[in-house]
């Protein structure tokens, strides 16, 4: 964890990738150094492109900034200008995060890209390293503005310039600071012929691949997330006084419902379908109070589109018939609606077959948490990649992956080049 | 509702109270104008104790503060110095509260020692009237400190000065802010031979006496309270990553906690028996988080204490057994322990004859509630006069007393202390 910049390159390229994230994980690369924190258009971004760039370059690849600040270093193909495979993920990151979501995808590409052109090695297409400058969405209130903006999903630019962070800072201000124009923008779109396939590595986030004792995974998929804030109203009344048979009590209410969602989702996680109440608030809150209002979220993913809808209506219809036989109002409001985004089989296919050639099982999972994998399946086939993460903790200093593990990674991205050269000979 | 201050002493006693309880009912008497809230030691308490001293001194009482924030009007007896019959209840309130729990004892006290004051009538004994600083505990975590300390049953005042609000305001700063010394806390206990009997009348807070068609009910004792804080510890995790297999969460199980709760709760429900949750935090406390850590209260009540110790130990036990099973740490912190506090049969007799002398039935009934008058219970014999509120609505703004209700009640405390009188003679 201690490499210093000048003895990465003796490591594996696995390793490598890992320490050049522990590299990033301090100031200049963090805003403090308390915590690892490095957000959309702030110095430790700038500090981050800096070192990219520099890497990017020595392994032969020409370099970019668009004007959202995505990050884009080219290695040629044998014909200049032919379509580019695109290994891409973000160098954003949470407050306080981990020193691998995200980064590290960046870090397995450019260790791919360093082992091809040490081969001197040129493929029919090019091969693009994108790192997106915001997916977290931890600066400004919105997410994935960088692979949204590429992938031309965005239309309404001028709100995106219009977004301020908490110190009331504009995006389009923190772009101009950052040396861009904000009146160019709209340039980040890319031509959907101009990109041949995308690729993603990413740590899993989760606990799948260590329950199965598995480096690696194939993603089937991003999961199609719906989210609501829940709201009960009953009648506040006295703890000592209300006689159990004439409470309206909103808090119990809720916990019923809390119950009736879990078993719920716990019927379709074979499906890999979660559903989370993760927060809540009770009113008025007091020991001796019976609750007259409780609040809480409701977030619902499952990969399959129809089967989220399918689920949030049974959830609602049976939150409904708590509430009426507790005598208890309820309303639900959606606060967020996001597609699925399904891999493309044939490149999903290439990476399993990558992972059999190297004797590992081909291990299917989908993505619960969203990546720009998702934006730019909108222009081009999508494949990603899950790397074991250590207790499946993500969003947190506790982030863990083993360099062994990133040295597999690597080696089933370039087997997956080699699969995609020869689909397309 | 909208009776000013100086148009009070037109009204009849009953009506006079209600009306100041009204007045307290907002700002400066409510800490915001937006809902009734008289926390101790807050601005709006000062506003209260400067009205009531003002009525007090006005209705020939001498007025004292005492080191925790009591207020005292002694009505003098024809000897001075005698001990005193004690009529009191407490002027803090819940958040957003009613505004007679508490505040209409208080001051139908007031409208009692009015008539004896206009009447130039002097007893063989002093009449004091109280109104306790802290009955309800909704700013320090401990309730009826008041009322406890005067009784002389508080041992540690060290931890008392030491308790925090929300804002993490220690207690005995609270009390320097408000110009009382910490150091003399001890002094608010009483000599028990300076009381004589000890009298609350309060609002039932239950729906009892509006069922039987009944303006006043005598109590018969107040029930037992057990309290806990009850933690539970699991794994916070990304709601979109973590199955539902492998999750610990804090949240559903505490849900599943409160629904046992309620279950075990309603089985004892024929024995007048109770138990609430009112209170609940999940941490982190965001959608996209699964809950690693869940606090909640647990408030049981019964008059018997035998029915409430074995209702507290099948709760803990069954939720020991949740937790144990969703791999959940659970841990129970006991926060208050009332005994059974029963009426004094001898005193609670004059109240019953009096009552009789008026026409009504002495309709007797327990309370779920607690009251200072459980404390006070320590030092002297007690009784309690229950007020009809409608639909046995409390500490919640909707609470209403009949002013009609309020006249039969300064009635019969009046024809109380005649009895008093006749049977100290």
């Amino acid at each position: 964890m201690e490499t210093a910049l000048s003895n990465i390159e003796v490591l594996s390229p696995g390793a490598r990738a890992v320490a050049r994230c522990d590299i990033f994980g301090k100031p200049p690369y963090s805003e403090t150094p308390a915590m690892l924190t490095r957000r959309f258009l702030t110095p430790a971004h700038t500090a981050a492109i800096a070192s990219l760039q520099r890497w990017m370059r020595k392994a032969d690849m020409s370099v970019t900034l668009d004007p959202l600040g995505n990050l884009i270093g080219r290695y040629e193909g044998s014909t200049a200008g032919a379509p580019a495979l695109v290994i891409g993920s973000h160098i954003d990151t949470v407050r306080d995060a981990g020193r691998y979501d995200g980064a590290l995808g960046v870090m397995l590409g450019l260790s791919c890209i360093e082992q091809l052109a040490a081969a001197k090695r040129r493929l029919p297409f090019a091969i693009e390293l994108v790192a997106f400058g915001d997916e977290e969405g931890s600066r400004f209130p919105s997410a994935m503005i960088g692979s949204r903006a590429m992938a031309g999903l965005i239309s309404d630019y001028a709100s995106i310039a219009a977004l301020e962070d908490e110190d009331g800072v504009m995006l389009a201000d923190a772009l101009e600071r950052f040396g861009l124009d904000p009146a160019s923008m709209s340039g980040t779109a890319r031509a959907p012929e101009s990109v041949l396939a995308y690729l993603e590595a990413h740590i899993e986030q989760g606990p799948q691949l260590e329950a199965e004792d598995l480096a690696l995974g194939v993603v089937t998929g991003i999961a199609a997330q719906l989210r609501f804030r829940v709201s009960f109203t009953g009648t506040a009344g006295h703890a000592g006084t209300t006689p159990m048979g004439l409470r309206q009590d909103a808090l119990a209410c809720a916990a019923e419902a809390i119950l009736s969602i879990e078993e719920m989702a716990r019927q379709q996680a074979v499906h890999g379908a979660v559903a989370t109440v993760g927060s809540i608030e009770a009113k008025p809150g007091a020991a001796n109070v019976i609750a007259g209002e409780t609040g809480m979220s409701l977030d619902i993913r499952a990969l399959d589109g129809t089967l989220r809808d399918e689920m949030a209506r049974r959830m609602m219809s049976c939150i409904t018939d708590i509430a009426a036989r507790r005598n208890v109002g309820v309303e639900f409001e959606q606060l967020q609606d996001l597609p699925p985004s399904p891999c493309d089989p044939a490149l999903s296919g290439l990476l399993e077959e990558a992972l059999g050639e190297m004797g590992l099982p081909p291990f299917r999972l989908a993505s619960g948490a969203g990546h720009d994998a998702a934006a730019l399946a909108a222009i081009a086939p999508m494949a990603m990649l899950f790397i074991r993460c250590a207790g499946g903790i993500s969003h947190n200093p506790a982030e863990a992956v083993d360099p062994a593990d990133a040295d597999l990674a690597v080696e089933a991205m370039l087997r997956f080049i080699d699969r995609l050269e020869a689909s397309t000979a």
